[in-house]
């Protein structure tokens, strides 16, 4: 039986591990900055691939990821498997029902998307084709058919991804953006199919008449019987098999043969797994602890892993175009803004909702990359242009994000883990009484802001004496609005001994947080409570909190404690 | 760029989905008649390998594991990977205060579990090579040294596994079990790489002494400054990156690059990952909830795979000589159950523990079979001695459990939903008040057991009235102790309305257990207690367990609920 040699095996595991730790790494960094992790990822494969590694140390940069032999194949069998898990966990995410209300509006935002990009991309390649980089030996018609459908496909794990990252998955305009770009996608895939067999590929199972009857059955199947079998199998499995291995085996081998049938019948195995997702998330059967464990394995190690490896596959510098690049970018975006916005804002949107739709279908990331990567391998397009398609790709990917954060004025929730500096940390309160607790308090914030000691205590004093801030569970919050103040200041306070702040469940206070805001600014002094209540909620957390040795485990503690 | 063709994806998803199925499923049943779901979990790999559907439908069995090419080459990296993540895992668990604490007897266990397996193998091979199996063309030597290694190395995997299947894996036997078997792991694969020179093996990139060197460093460093450092950063990381992403992608790339390590010295992959998780696994930053994540995925998806996946590497019928088998097993095993057993006894553990621990340590499983690959690979050995081999390692492995339960006479705890019958269930009670209920359930029960209704009806009363058993957060257990019953019998009544039962949080009861258990049996009225307070601790189990649809939806609830 053929299998990895040692130093096979060696290098694909130092590579995987690399890759995952810097994309993770610069993920985060990414987000610091307010840009969707997906971005950090990429860069990540960037640096490591032929582009940066490459050019410095190009034998370490071939022995880490090398393009042949057991370690390439080995490694592309793993992120495929890593793009079928992620779709499937964005699968999981689709709530049908919102998809269904949005019908009509996805339907012809989905059409608009398609017609849009496809006429731009078709009318520039056949009356443009130097601009748009056609080799000369390339066939007319089918290289303006593969550049109109090029331009045409959405990338849904990428426009996925940004919904996460932004916390618009969930949201109406998130299902609307999602619900188009599958009904986008499943067309675009079925005109690529259509070109592929025009090429005459070898490896193909079927005609194109039997891909699209296969595809619309499948479809229709997942979301109805399936759907329906699936929400009867679930409880039976909870009921009779261990927990939560039943589920989980079950919902991934289901994924699994799901994606080997998509992939079979031609389509690429990312439909039959999100197809499977949606089957799948559908049920009020699968638990969130279940979902949990499914979607953080794969949102941060498998998406990560996956995203990287697509700056792996090109030296973005040698095969640098600007000109064609700037032109790709420029008719992609035009095509699909336009055509999406409009749609959206002929079914009734918002202005700026319409826009946001718009940016969001224009996001296009690994569908393109794959699809070229498709027409690299069988002619229909040069080095340059698929550069080019990639850095499109990755633009609009980048853009998106920001773009929509932008047009739709989000702003990120306030955590009060933010207004908590180190000065403001006490880790073993003198005080034993509630006065005493809100005077050591007032003098921390006093210093920190530079109010009045006096005057702080006076006013959290104040709205004490309305009604006790001790909210049971051995926290208490007391809090004041303050003159002078620019933005929030947090001080926390630990004792051992605990502090009678009346509570309703009788226990004493062992952490006492004291919150200052602003007068002006109403939100902030709910936004930071309801934050520490929720953060609180968790047993755990309250447990350790009190024996925390100082702000860093403190801060590792409440911030690890919101999630999952 | 080499990477899989449509076809290869197609049949590695269709391979991966059938074997996680069957695995998770016959896994399921081989703990149904207690046995180690590793058990099944190699019997689904047997039934789609070589040895059933290749004799069955060759053609299939090709199709859907072939022996060479892209999805050969990618299923091994695959396997490789899953195993390497079980091992980390595994090393998760491990409580290295136990393991010193156990030093002495560990290391007297280790060296004995290797003299007394090696002595016996050598001289067997070297007196006996026709009954051993040797080929013709074999170094007597090599052939020898081999044998007495191979004899000698216990599977760290399977040994954990079945640890874990026992609820042993944290105990002080266990831990000496795994202490042992890492001791003898080590030494193991050293003498093993000393042979590998000896037969000229391509590959290697340093020399024995080297290798030595370096991998008691590695171990040395690992658990010492390592830890160290890992202990000081976990908690920075999760308080500057987010949650669990940053704590997750840590530890997989930490463990991926260990591998790597491990395998580039010359010793598998998954030693690194074991020490990795060791070192991970020892701080007590890192939060349950992110083990659980790891665990879970891994113990319920990557293991199964690759438990499945030996069964799929040779064909257990026609390369099958039971002379040969018989043979192999009864030198394995009396050499390491004796040596085991009598360094267990001479260092102070009771008979029962010392035998426990000669079986536990006697598996062999996956690493056996690893030997026996590249032994097979380089001549040394054929395939009949090679398939005496693996079936000795499923023996040894499959005994371990079942011999270990036995000689410590482990019973399994018991769970109220096993004395939980559908017409022990009432969706809806009739009742509204505390005696109506009880006389309610007593019918119920009356019907299961052909007791008398009246007398279960006084026997309950008589109990409720010493102390009223309303438990708070919706829940009353009325019970008693019964003449004439055998086993334990549970009737379940849901209120919508809520019944009084006079609990100390003064909720009403929604869910209200009536729990007869017979007079004799005076630990099963608290084991179930026990159990249904352990159980509806969890919130969700509480606020859902009322609003049930029927039996099975309530266990598939009361079950899941238990483990996370």
């Amino acid at each position: 039986m053929e299998s990895l040699t040692p130093r096979e095996i060696t290098m694909l595991f130092l590579a995987l591990g690399l890759l995952l730790a810097s994309a993770r790494l610069l993920g985060e960094v990414a987000r610091r900055f307010n840009q969707p992790a997906v971005l950090g990822e990429i860069f990540a494969g960037i640096l490591w691939g032929p582009t940066v590694l490459g050019a410095l140390a190009p034998a370490w940069n071939r022995a880490l990821f090398p393009h042949s032999g057991g370690g390439a194949l080995a490694m592309d069998g793993l992120m495929t498997l890593a793009i079928t898990l992620f779709l499937m966990v964005a699968g999981l995410e689709v709530d049908l029902s919102t998809i269904w209300r949005q019908g009509k509006t996805a339907l012809s935002v989905g059409i608009a998307g398609i017609v849009g990009p496809f006429s731009v991309g078709f009318l520039g390649a056949w009356f443009l084709p130097g601009w748009m980089g056609r080799e000369a030996h390339a066939d007319p018609f089918i290289f303006a058919l593969f550049m109109a459908t090029a331009l045409s496909i959405s990338a849904l794990p990428v426009i996925a991804k940004t919904l996460m990252d932004l916390n618009l998955y969930r949201s109406d305009l998130g299902m609307l953006v999602v619900a188009a770009a599958v009904f986008n996608d499943l067309v675009g895939w079925i005109i690529f199919a259509i070109i592929l067999s025009m090429i005459g590929t070898p490896d193909r199972a079927m005609s194109i008449g039997q891909t699209i009857g296969l595809t619309l059955g499948f479809t229709a199947l997942m979301l109805t019987a399936a759907r329906w079998l699936i929400h009867r199998v679930l409880p039976w499995i909870q009921a009779h098999l261990s927990w939560p291995g039943g589920v989980l085996g079950f919902a991934l081998s289901l994924t699994l043969v799901c994606a080997a049938f998509t992939e079979w019948i031609g389509i690429h195995a990312i439909f039959g797994a999100f197809l499977a997702g949606v089957a799948l998330g559908d049920s009020a059967h699968l638990r969130e602890r279940t979902r949990a464990t499914i979607e953080q394995f794969v949102s941060f190690i498998f998406a990560p892993l996956f995203f990287a490896s697509i700056g792996l596959k090109v030296d973005f510098v040698r095969q640098f175009d600007l000109v064609l690049v700037i032109t790709v970018i420029i008719i992609a975006t035009l095509g699909k803004v336009l055509g999406c916005g409009l749609a959206g804002r002929l079914s009734g949107l918002a202005r700026r909702e319409a826009w946001a739709l718009g940016f969001g279908m224009n996001a296009r990331g690994a569908m393109e990359i794959i699809l070229g990567l498709l027409a690299l391998k069988y002619g229909v397009i040069g080095e340059r242009l698929f550069v080019a398609l990639v850095v499109m790709a990755l633009v609009t990917s980048v853009m998106g994000g920001p773009l929509m954060q932008r047009v739709l004025r989000l702003k990120q929730p306030r955590r009060f883990t933010r207004y908590l500096g180190s000065r403001g940390f006490i880790n073993n309160l003198n005080a034993r009484s509630r006065p005493e607790t809100i005077s050591e308090l007032a003098q921390v914030c006093a210093r920190i802001t530079g109010l009045d000691a006096a005057d702080i205590n006076d006013g959290v004093l104040v709205r004490e004496q309305l009604m006790a801030t001790g909210i049971g569970h051995g926290l208490a919050v007391p809090h004041a609005r303050m003159r002078g103040l620019e933005e929030p200041v947090i001080a926390v306070g630990l004792s051992r001994a605990g502090i009678d702040f009346d509570a309703p469940d009788g226990a004493p206070a062992h952490v006492v947080f004291m919150i200052l805001t602003p007068v002006h600014d109403d939100g902030a002094q709910l936004e930071i409570l309801a934050d520490i209540a929720t953060t609180f909620k968790d047993e755990e957390v309250r447990e350790k909190s009190r024996n925390v040795s100082g702000l860093t485990e403190f801060l590792a503690l409440v911030r690890s404690g919101r999630v999952g």
